[in-house]
Parts: structure tokens; C-alpha cells; sequence
């Protein structure tokens, strides 16, 4: 007596299942942009199916709407003027709240079945969602589609298959019988229900806005959730497109609507009234210090699940393939113009250089030859614009701005600005490459997002090491990395790396990249140092969103 | 490669793995004090074991000691007079950081294997930790013997299988192939360490020190954690016992013995320094609403598991096994002079009366049927001390009082004091019976800890239902009940109980007790009401106790 839709993606799910476990490569859904996976006329389709929604309200169909709220700006400069309905906060919860009923009568079974149905109805239209993500973040079209469509996709599958394997555990009923001796046994038959803890709020960020929203609203939802999108106010469209698909298909299988819905405002008291509701039991959050530190101290009512910011960082030892190191560091640096959670920050190298298979580098060589790895990967303007992208936030043009300025560090690679044919308007800027001292702690020891990196002189490997354990344990961090020829260099990164709690990538010289995270394999964030308190996805990421209320009697 | 302990130990590791699975019966220790399990002198040796520790120095060789603290005053009168080493919390918390590398490096299996080890060493001291909690508690024999050993043992065992299931899941290892159409595949080989979130601290109960104690220790322990137990002022020496066997089974085992350690603190400000320590991560916690709600304030830098107060309680619609019912109820109020945080405090009767197998009872009737048949359970002065114990608190004294006087409602039945001809300075009270109205909120509806239950005229069932509902929902609850011959008054309970998410037994009138919960089978609070913010056990409870730090390269 399962649910149609999960006997429909029962192998979808069961990949799912099998590559959280082994943790293996497996994908459901194809990055590639590809006619054959996604059909003949999918990149057409989706591109016009984008450019409808332009100069148009959304329509949602959601309770409590008073107004229409836009005034997203494409970091692209192409004019978006989307409209979304401004609903009152208290009637989305209270929506939310009455639709978990019918969502928890549903079962995990029937829950994750319609979760599965919804993400395959968002992978048919990821050129669609591409457009969206693209316009909004800035982000170059093909990492626009393989991040915003199909990889996204595939952390929220990773988090409904976790969330499928803590509910499937609890049966749903038994029949308990203790023995007493020599008389008959007590026996009680037991019914387990799986209930959501309440209503979940998503707040999205502005670079991201599926890959970082995907997990925690299929994780709330998959687990009994009634979910509330707080989108970026600047990445809207994304969220809402999966929002009205993910509408679509609950009002399909006979599930209220309202179970999800998007909530825009255009003040942030709304959304800190929103957040610290008391039927508001879970909030995700990507973003800033200022307002997750916020959520954290406020929102107690609530389990906050945040993602935060941090300073990514490497240490460079020594290396046997200098040139792919450089190739490898270059890419990671310009990708999106280094606007990801996951780009590194800091490169640390020793005072007295490094040795590699091409002889000895000298500090200053090592600048150099980075910046010059950078100018040259970036030459081709069509590589630059592909890769690059454009600049999200004006914040983030202020602070390459500062960067080049030379106040922080001296300027190994200054940032320029590129003109994209194709989006006259856009802001487009190459990374800028700075450095300094490990004594300039206020300038690499916060997070400076975007494409501005450090190369700080350490007097060794081992204070390399040794700084980078202090910065993610007190700063935070995604992601480290590490090149090294000897292993005992590796194995005091890595013993670092544990007691700080962040991962690490070593000797990255091909085509896997630092601030790559792969869902069911990679785990992004561990939960453990200040740049997240979770990491998509584990057990723990979905465990608490649902208790077990049971009920017992004799028979 | 498994480690010797875990092989030595997996039949009882692999009956609580399934046990927690199915949550059908399943026991690993003995709840009778048989001596075919224990031993023929089991009993005299550990109530001699017990005896040679009164009046003496509890040593545990643990680091930063002061001096001796004791003060323990035993409910049943008797003279304890131990004492304990006083240890600078700063110490302890360096020490058992230092020793959580070991820890880590002995895997999933070399934890669990070790935990599995503690417990049935633990077992083995069944008798010795029964009489130090009854002496400390005032639990009657029985009970001490069977909640403050096997039972506690098996929440513990419980917990360590939880831990086992979320660790084994993640694979060590991983080889990750991800094919690059004609190009050669991206191979990578990857690497996933468990590590524990860092310190965990365990603040005991006054009355069930190693029942409420054990899930919190064992679920930090066995998830590569340090642990800091941090024993309520009056019931030290179970907790001390059990550390000291901790210490001693790790230390056979290679592990620092300073992974486990004792707390005592003259005073508050002492234990609240440990748990705001940022090394400590997570707080388990069993008391009161204010040092919890405290706890869950300041503890910012921990995640905090805490059961509090809440109140209990039973919708009587109608049985049809009157006697039966008032038996099952008696027993359940008289138990442990009601000092569990599962007994019933409000039992609604509606004011029209209810119908039973011996026709209609009208509310007075059922008010006056119950206090007899307390008084006749209790009338053997034999069976009301094995049953009542001792009143572990002055505080619970008074609240005795206050219930007496009348002042909370008119005085059904009043509490008596009983003679206990063995400890002629026991404290023992019979349970006070308040029948009051629906209306009399400020009376019933905040937690009266001890043998203090009120009988609230309700309308009628239906407001009886909606009652509990919100008492539920804004006071907390880890038990409810509900008697009724009527399937639809059952099911209403039924969803009233899952939207405010407490457990709920049905017409019990036999052997079991609606203020009992078994290990493996029946979830200890839900996690989602006021009365606590986690269950014993389940995946939410062990999951966010550690964290995997991944490494990767190429291959």
C-alpha cells in the first residue's frame, strides 16, 4: 500500500538511497544541457518560458495577498520587472499550518513520492530556472544551469532520501509483548506517527537561490513540513518558479497548496516577524553573520539550520604539478567572480617559498605566477565572460573596490572591468589578488566576499597549518585545501582539519575544484565550525524536523 | 577489523538494533534482581559493595582536585556521608578535550564496543547502583533496583545503538567516479571521519540520577564525545559510581580515562560556567523549567537536550472496566510518591459524570471511587512503602502542604504520613487528591511535582480533549491518557495528541502504566512540546552529536 508517485521514482530514489551511503558518483538528473535528456526543444522552450514571466505579476494563487512587490535588478542589466504577491505573513503560517494535516495523513511514503514527482516536474524545466538564476545572480550560463537546475535538484533529492531513511525506521505500528513468568504476557499494540515539528521558513540568499534553498525546503517538506520560501530580494524569480511548480503538483495529488508557499517583503520586520513566529519551527538560512547571528539569538522558538559566512583557505607546502595547481587555483578564483561560499580566501605560503617539480618558487614567484595564471585563463573574453559571470551586489563592487585600492594588501593582480557584448550593462570584474603579512589578521580574517583573495606569508608549513586551524575554528569555513608532496605535511593538515571540523580538498591539480561540493557525496559544511551549524545533507539535517507521537493499548 | 569488544558484545548490539527498529519487547539486562542472572550473591555483595562506600572518600583520580565535597541527604534518613573530589570544571573540560582524540581514533566500533563494555560492567554493579539510588532518591527498592539499573542500562544501551546506526552509515571510504563522456573519468578518492561535536555535559536529576543521566552520556560517549556529568547536589553516588566505572573500563582499554568525569559544585555559579564553556557542545539536561529554560538561554555555544516540567494528564470519557481503571490509576498516582515526570497531575471528569460496566458514575462518585481505591491500594503498610518510598525534597514537602490545605482545591483525599518501621526518619506521604473546576486554571495547570493530582470537572469530553490539547501545547506533557468505550472519542484524542505532540495510552486497566515508558519501544517525550525538546531515543537525539570532516584527492 504505497503511493503511486513513489513507485513511479522508485529507482530515482533508490540511487538516491544507495549514493548516500556509499557516497559513490551518481547523479538523477543530467548537468549537461543536453536535447537528448532534456528533449529537443528544451533550451527554447525554457528560454521563452523565462521571457514570458518578464514585466509580469507571478500569480500564486496564495491567502492573504495585498499587493504586488518587484524591483529585482539583473547584475546582467536586462530589465526583469517581475511582480510577486505580497501576502500577509500570519496568513501563510496559518495556511501552512492547516494544510499539515492532509501532508502528514499522507505518510512518508505518500510524502516522498510527491517530493520525488515535484523535483522531477522542476529538472523539466531547468533551462527555464537557468534563465532565472542566470538574470538574478549574475552567475555565467552554464554554471547558472548546472547549479541552479540540475545540482540543486539533486541536494534536494539528497535531502528527501535522507529524510525517507529516518522516517522509513519508525514503524509505523507493533505489538509489544513481555513475558511475566507464568503468566500471560502483557501485550500492547503501539501506532507511531510521523509529525512534522511545524512550519518551516527557507530564507534564501542572493547568489544561490535553489542550491542553497532546495535542501532545507525539501528537507522541512519531506518530512511533514509545512514550508514558507522567504526568498533573497534580489533572486525572487527562481524561488517563485518552484514555488508555483511545487504548488502545482500538491494541488495535483490532492495535498492544499498552501503547504508552500512565498513570502516577499519588502521591510525586514516582516521577515523578522515572520522567522520568530511561534508556529514557525524551523528556519534555513544562507547568508551573512549580521542577520544568521540574528536568527540564531531570536528565532528560539525555532530550529535554525545556518549557513554563514567563513574564511576559506589553503595551504601550499610544495607541489609536484605547479602549473596544474595554478590552472586549478585560477579557475577556482574566477569562477562567479568568487561570489560562492565555498572560494578560497586565504592561500597560505611559506616566507622561504615552496619547492615544486619545476624548482623552487620564491614567495613572490608564487604571487606572480598565480596572478599571471589568472590574466591568462581569464585572456579570452569568451572564457572570462563564461566563466565570471557578472558582479551580484553593489556591496560586492564596493569591496573589490577597496581591494584594489591597496588599502588591505598589496595588489598582485588588480581587478578590472570587462564589458560583456552580449549585457552592455553588466558588471563583470576579475579577481583581485592581494598580498600580505599572516600578522595582517584584519585584512584576510574576515570574510571580504567576492572575487578578492589573500596570499599571506606564513614563516612555514607548519604555521600555515596552524593558522589555518585558528581561522575555521574561530571564523569558519567551508572548505580548505592543501598541496603537498609529503605525507606527513598531509597528515598534520588533515589532523587539523578534524579538530577544526571543516573539509579538505589535497592536491587539486585536475578537473575537481575546492569549491565544488557534489551532493550525496560531498558533504557541504560540516556542521561544526562557525561558517555552518548543518551540513547539507546528513542525518542530522533531517532528523529533527519530525518527532514520533505514538499511542498504545492493550489487545 | 572490528574491535574485540564490539565482536564480544554483538549479539546484544544487534537485539537492540533491531529492537529500536521494530520497537517490539526486547530487554538486554534482567529487570528482576534474579540471582540465575546476577549471581547467587549478587544482592549481599552489592548492598556490602554500597555500604563500604558511606562515610568515605569517592576517589577518582580525575585532574584540577580542590578538595572533597558532600552533603547528600538520604530521603530514608540513613547517614551517606560520601564524599567526592572537587575539581576546577576548566580541568576537566581541558582533559577531556585532550582525551577525545583517542577516542575519535578508536572508530564506531571500538566506541561502541567499549560503551556496549561500560554497560554490562554497569549490569554486573546492578545491585550496588540500586541501593545508591534508592538511598539518594527515595525510590522503594523495586523500583530503584529496576529504573536505576537494568532500565537505565537499557536506555543507555539504546542510545549507543542509535549512535551505532547514524555512524556505521557513513562509509570511511569512498571511491568517487564521475565519468567525462570519451575523456577519462574525475577519480577521487575519498575519506569521512567521525568527530565529535567536543564536550558534552550531563546535568542529573534529583530522582532518577542514572535513568534520566544514561541517554545523554551514552549517546555523547558513543558519538566521540567527552563527557562531564554533572550529578544533582543529593544524588552524587549513583552518578559517581557509574563514572568510576567508566573511567576504570576505559582505561583497560587504552582510552584516557579523562574522557569521562564527575562535576560536583557547591555552587550554581560553578556549573553554569561549565556549561557556557565554548568547549562544551551539548548540555543534557532533566529538571526544572527555570535552570532549563536558562540552560537553553546561555548555552548558546551547545545544543541543549532538555526535559522540564510539564503537566500530565487523562481524559476519563467513559470504561467499561471501572474498577480496573481506578486500580491501573491508583497505582500510577501512588508510585514513587508521584515524583516521576511522567505521572499524571490533571484527570478531567466530565461534570455530567461518566458511564462505566457499573453504570453511570457521576463526577463526585468518580472523585470519591478514586481516593478509595488509593487508600485501599495503600492500605497494607507493606505494599505503600514498596511503592511510595520516600519524598526526596523539602520543596516536594511543601508543595504536599499546600496541596493539603485545601488553598489549590477541595481535598478529595489528603495525604497522609506514614511510619516506615526500617528508616524511622523516611519521609513518606500517601498522594493528596484535589478536585477542582475546569475553570481553577492557576490551580492545575502548572507542574505540582509529587503525589499532587487534581480531578477537573470538565463540560463534557469534547472540552475535556480540548483542554489537554492546549495544556499540551503551552504547558508541555511527556504522558497523556485517555479512557472512552467510543472509537470516535478515541480518535479525537488521537489527533489532539498529534497536533500537540505527546504520547497517549489508551484505557490501560492492567499491568501497564501510563507513566511508564520502555526502552526500545516506547519514545521517552516527544521533542515537540514545552515538557521537552528531545526524546530517549531516537536518530534526532544522536545525530547532531557529531560531525563528519571529509578529505579527498585524486587517484
Amino acid at each position: 500500500m504505497t503511493h503511486p508517485l513513489l513507485e513511479k521514482h522508485r529507482a530515482t530514489l533508490d540511487g538516491a538511497l544507495n549514493a548516500i551511503h556509499t557516497r559513490c558518483y551518481w547523479a538523477a538528473y543530467n548537468e549537461m544541457p543536453s536535447p537528448k535528456s532534456y528533449g529537443e526543444t528544451a533550451a527554447e522552450d525554457g528560454k521563452q518560458a523565462f521571457a514570458a514571466r518578464l514585466g509580469k505579476n507571478l500569480e500564486l494563487d496564495q491567502p492573504g495577498q495585498s499587493g504586488w512587490l518587484g524591483g529585482e535588478q539583473s547584475p546582467y542589466g536586462i530589465d526583469l520587472n517581475v511582480h510577486y504577491p505580497v501576502c500577509d505573513h500570519a496568513a501563510l503560517i496559518a495556511a501552512g499550518q492547516q494544510a499539515m494535516t492532509g501532508w502528514q495523513k499522507a505518510g512518508a511514503d505518500g510524502r516522498t513520492g510527491i517530493c520525488l514527482e515535484i523535483l522531477s516536474r522542476l529538472n523539466q524545466q531547468s533551462f527555464e530556472l537557468a534563465h532565472a538564476v542566470m538574470m538574478t545572480t549574475g552567475q555565467g550560463w552554464m554554471m547558472a544551469f548546472q547549479a541552479g537546475a540540475p545540482h540543486a535538484q539533486e541536494r534536494g533529492l539528497e535531502a528527501v532520501a535522507y529524510a525517507y531513511r529516518e522516517m522509513k525506521f519508525v514503524p509505523g505500528e507493533a505489538i509489544w509483548e513481555k513475558p511475566q513468568g507464568k503468566n500471560p504476557p502483557l501485550v500492547m499494540k503501539k501506532h507511531f506517527e510521523l509529525v512534522g515539528h511545524g512550519v518551516g521558513v527557507v530564507v534564501g540568499c542572493g547568489t544561490f537561490p535553489t542550491w542553497n534553498t532546495y535542501p532545507g525546503l525539501f528537507a522541512a517538506l519531506a518530512t511533514g513540513n509545512a514550508v514558507i520560501v522567504k526568498p533573497h530580494g534580489n533572486a525572487i524569480l527562481p524561488a517563485a518558479i518552484t514555488v508555483k511548480t511545487i504548488r502545482a503538483v500538491l494541488a495535483e495529488n490532492g495535498i492544499d497548496p498552501n503547504l508552500v508557499t512565498l513570502c516577499v517583503a519588502a521591510e525586514r520586520a516582516t521577515t523578522q516577524a515572520l522567522v520568530t513566529h511561534p508556529a514557525v519551527k524551523s528556519v534555513d538560512f544562507t547568508g551573512g553573520n549580521v542577520f544568521g547571528q540574528w536568527l540564531i539569538d531570536h528565532c528560539r522558538q525555532a530550529r535554525v539550520y545556518a549557513e554563514l559566512a567563513g574564511v576559506n583557505n589553503i595551504v601550499i607546502d610544495s607541489t609536484d604539478a605547479y602549473q596544474a595547481m595554478l590552472r586549478n587555483l585560477a579557475f577556482t578564483l574566477s569562477l562567479y567572480s568568487g561570489q560562492m561560499c565555498t572560494t578560497s580566501q586565504a592561500i597560505f605560503v611559506p616566507a622561504g617559498g615552496i619547492e615544486t617539480d619545476d624548482g623552487h618558487k620564491s614567495y613572490d614567484t608564487v604571487c606572480a605566477d598565480l596572478a599571471g595564471a589568472i590574466s591568462g585563463f581569464l585572456a579570452k573574453p569568451e572564457v572570462a565572460h563564461a566563466v565570471l559571470g557578472a558582479v551580484q551586489s553593489a556591496d560586492t563592487l564596493q569591496r573589490i573596490q577597496l581591494a584594489d585600492s591597496g588599502e588591505l594588501g598589496k595588489v598582485v593582480l588588480a581587478s578590472t572591468q570587462l564589458a560583456n557584448p552580449e549585457f552592455p550593462k553588466a558588471e563583470v570584474r576579475t579577481p583581485v589578488l592581494l598580498a600580505c603579512d599572516a600578522a595582517d589578521e584584519q585584512a584576510y580574517m574576515e570574510e571580504r566576499f567576492g572575487p578578492i583573495s589573500f596570499i599571506v606569508k606564513v614563516a612555514d608549513t607548519a604555521a600555515a597549518i596552524a593558522l589555518s586551524e585558528r581561522i575555521v575554528a574561530t571564523h569558519g569555513a567551508l572548505t580548505t585545501g592543501i598541496y603537498s608532496t609529503k605525507p606527513e605535511v598531509i597528515d598534520a593538515m588533515t589532523a587539523a582539519t578534524q579538530r577544526s571540523k571543516v573539509a579538505l580538498s589535497i592536491n587539486l591539480s585536475g578537473g575537481v575544484f575546492v569549491n565544488q561540493s557534489t551532493a550525496y557525496s560531498d558533504y557541504h559544511g560540516t556542521g561544526g565550525n562557525p561558517a555552518a551549524n548543518a551540513s547539507y545533507a546528513d542525518a542530522a539535517f533531517v532528523a529533527n524536523r519530525f518527532v514520533v507521537v505514538q499511542r498504545r493499548y492493550h489487545v
